[in-house]
């Protein structure tokens, strides 16, 4: 194994993180807040020299990596950007307590968007900023953002990218990693640019557009007020709801769009999908809220908002869904599982595992049927192999195996309900954001014990990175010579 | 496919039902109950004619049957049996409404338990026996006592043995089928009345030791009380306690230990797994339940016979763990996903399929770290082929699907909240008795619309069949000559 290009491209990574916190640093700056200016400062100094000593003392020999290495290198790139990132809350005081600031940042760069904030209106504009900046980066994927920018050889680029990207198969757009990896940036930029302006258009403040649309791209979810987007106006909430959807599309279909391949697009299996999720899941809502609101319009813009947010996993809210009926609360707890298209930046398990978890099944079935028959399984247009149908199935026992754990660590809490926990535990894994009952859209995650927080957290990154990159980081046959 | 024999075959069931029902008649008779006595003679009548009918009309020409042939005469019957279970129980007016009764006895059948009687202790004694008794019937399998009792080649018989027994693998314990079922027979009536004599012993009455034996041998958990086995004795909790665990334990090793093979039973992994599961179960929850009972012999007692109950899919109880702490009711929750050892009478997923997922999820990182080893996976002593290992975790997925369906039809029972409703998807899925909140076990399914009753019932059956047989049965290309 590779060790020193290991900590080579984990300090790269972390000098990347501290050029980035410079666009915090201006936030505060313009904001007049020398406290948030101090604390992004430090946080700069201490991330670069970080990143320059494990570039300095691990420089590699050799730059050939494996898929091994391409696990750990993000395993160990996404707990450091997390731990660093939370310095600015903790120097500034505004999260003073580390595991609630490590919990913090690593819903961020999740996209998570659970919160440990009990007063988010008193939090200062530079650390607003930042909380909302990290779900941007972390939609994506800041190794996708390195490789967007240093060149590299394909052939190692690939191994991270494909540690950090989710879903079940990653498709290059085009054969050159760091061509892709520029593609997918410059689309997200542009969606981002231009939720930004729909948002400004119809009178949100210039701030609060700014950190909406991050927190939408990422399908994060932070909000800067209590209420997070219940307060602002119908306009607004349809412009998230809009972009929330768009954001939770696989992003090689707009690249297929930019080439006017319609066909493709329109018959992709995930999208059609995806809008049916949504449909059904709409009209159940509305049909189960319209008794509260007796009234048509708004009962299908808030369970459109409600639903979008979930199923994308932003996890913004415009009602407190936890008041609901139990029907509207239910369908949301399973579309909490689900999760977008694969290639977003929405989190859970993907539709197109879902769509390949039926058709493993149905396989199955046929087999039981016709035993010496062997039916070929399609999906979007290609045979998939039995390693891929496999391999979900597989992840899928191990997704569940990652809720059911972290639910039973989490059921030790003593001021904590099932239902509190079981959500608590699937929203995370699943980077949703809120939950049911005491995590709900309008409570926080607060009440957990520094303990649960911290179980909570690697929940999310197990979620975020598809759990097996850290299981693998941390087993030990991994650091063992073969 | 051969019709012919499907519903021959069906017929010969209906008639072995109709001898069956000898017995609860007998039972009524001694209690002089004349309502009941004619409830189940006229049954015994419709049942007879039936039987004889379906085996009169669809006399087969041949009798070559396949896998598919075995799996929709497993369907079928079962949902006959229920069908013509129930109607004691109509006809007597103890449980008027059909949905009500049908769920009763199919609860009944798939050893569930789960009951819709709100007063159980003013029912007949005949009814309450006929209720036990399909219990003690489902647990080994209808099906199963049809081919100990009938001559009938083994090739036939294993398709219809593989169909009605639960678990990822059946293991024939001897090379013919008759006898294999002749031998599981024998031992499940020879444990029965051993606890029988020992709840006897104890100064239960007779009848109550005769429907509990038969409610634990089945791990079924109809009670005859109000609170279940809540007002007898430690002594005769601790008796169902052990019986409880003995018959989760997979009947394959009891023959082995009349076979003097200690070491393969003692070596064997599923056993030590379920040793485990309830050991550090009983301990969380001892814990847990301390400051209740105050009382550390109390509390011991109160944990194992819950944890028992659920894991062995019984679903007994001593005390209303509704009121338990949240960290009790988490651990019950995740043990009622598990179920038993394979090859028993327990319901649930099964312990080895459980194993089998830790060890599918371990070969998959095995496979990440050395893309080209190819590493045998080994479970009790024998390498499982790929087939083994995909079958379990496809079926896994099914299984969460299926509880997943369950749910969100239940969302739209209007009094029922996401708790209740998720613990009763999960407990009728698992077959395994009470749930939580609204359908906690000092509670009942009677509130439920006979819709969610409907659904709830074929969830119980498909649960006991393992889902396989009556997606079959009910898959249009199975009926279509091919």
């Amino acid at each position: 194994m590779n060790r020193r290009m290991i900590f080579y491209m984990v300090g790269n990574i972390v000098l990347l993180e501290a050029v980035l916190l410079l666009l915090p640093t201006i936030v505060a700056l313009i904001y007049q807040e020398m406290n948030g200016v101090n604390a992004f400062s430090i946080t700069i100094l201490i991330a670069a020299a970080v990143g320059a000593g494990l570039k300095i003392v691990f420089r590699p020999s050799s730059r050939v990596i494996y898929a091994k290495e391409g696990f750990i290198i993000v395993t160990f790139a996404w707990i450091l950007l997390s731990l660093l990132g939370c310095l600015p809350f903790i120097i500034s005081r505004e999260i003073p307590d580390f595991f609630d600031a490590f919990f913090e940042t690593a819903s961020g760069f999740t996209t998570t968007g659970a919160s440990i904030v009990r007063d988010v209106e008193s939090m200062s504009y530079g650390m607003l900023f930042w909380r909302s900046f990290t779900h941007w980066l972390g939609g994506m994927g800041v190794l996708v953002l390195i490789m967007a920018i240093l060149p590299s050889d394909s052939g190692r680029a690939i191994h991270i990218m494909r540690a950090e990207m989710a879903g079940p198969v990653i498709g290059k757009i085009v054969p050159r990693i760091r061509e892709t990896a520029k593609i997918l940036y410059y689309i997200y930029l542009a969606l981002t640019v231009i939720e930004f302006f729909f948002l400004w258009a119809g009178n949100m403040p210039v701030f609060d557009s700014a950190v909406h649309a991050l927190g939408t791209a990422g399908t994060g979810g932070f909000g800067i007020k209590a209420d997070s987007i219940a307060s602002y106006s119908p306009y607004l909430q349809w412009v998230i709801t809009i972009f929330m959807i768009l954001f939770g599309i696989n992003f090689n279909l707009y690249y297929l769009l930019l080439l006017r391949k319609f066909k493709t697009v329109f018959t992709n299996r995930e999208l059609w999908f995806y809008a049916g999720v949504i449909l059904v899941s709409v009209s159940i809502i509305t049909y189960s809220i319209y008794p509260i609101y007796n009234n048509f319009s708004d009962s299908v813009r808030h369970s459109f908002f409600q639903v979008t947010s979930i199923v994308s996993t932003a996890g913004f809210s415009t009602a407190d869904f936890n008041l609901w009926p139990d029907l509207a609360k239910g369908v949301l707890f399973i579309l909490m599982f689900l999760g977008g298209c694969a290639g977003s930046t929405a989190g859970g398990l993907k539709l197109s595992r879902v769509i390949i978890l039926f058709k493993a099944v149905r396989k199955d079935v046929r087999h039981l049927l016709h035993p010496r028959s062997v039916a070929a399984v399609r999906f979007e247009g290609k045979t998939l192999d039995s390693a891929t149908l496999h391999g979900v199935t597989t992840y899928f026992a191990l997704y569940i195996i990652l809720i059911a754990v972290t639910f039973l660590v989490l059921s030790f809490e003593p001021s904590f309900d099932l239902q509190s926990n079981l959500t608590a535990s699937v929203t995370c894994c699943n980077n949703v954001g809120p939950g049911l009952g005491l995590v709900g859209p309008m409570e926080g995650f607060g009440g957990y014990s520094w303990f649960s927080k911290f179980v909570l957290t690697f929940a999310m990154l197990f979620g975020r990175l598809e759990i097996y990159p850290i299981l693998l980081a941390f087993y030990p046959k991994t650091w063992t010579k073969k």
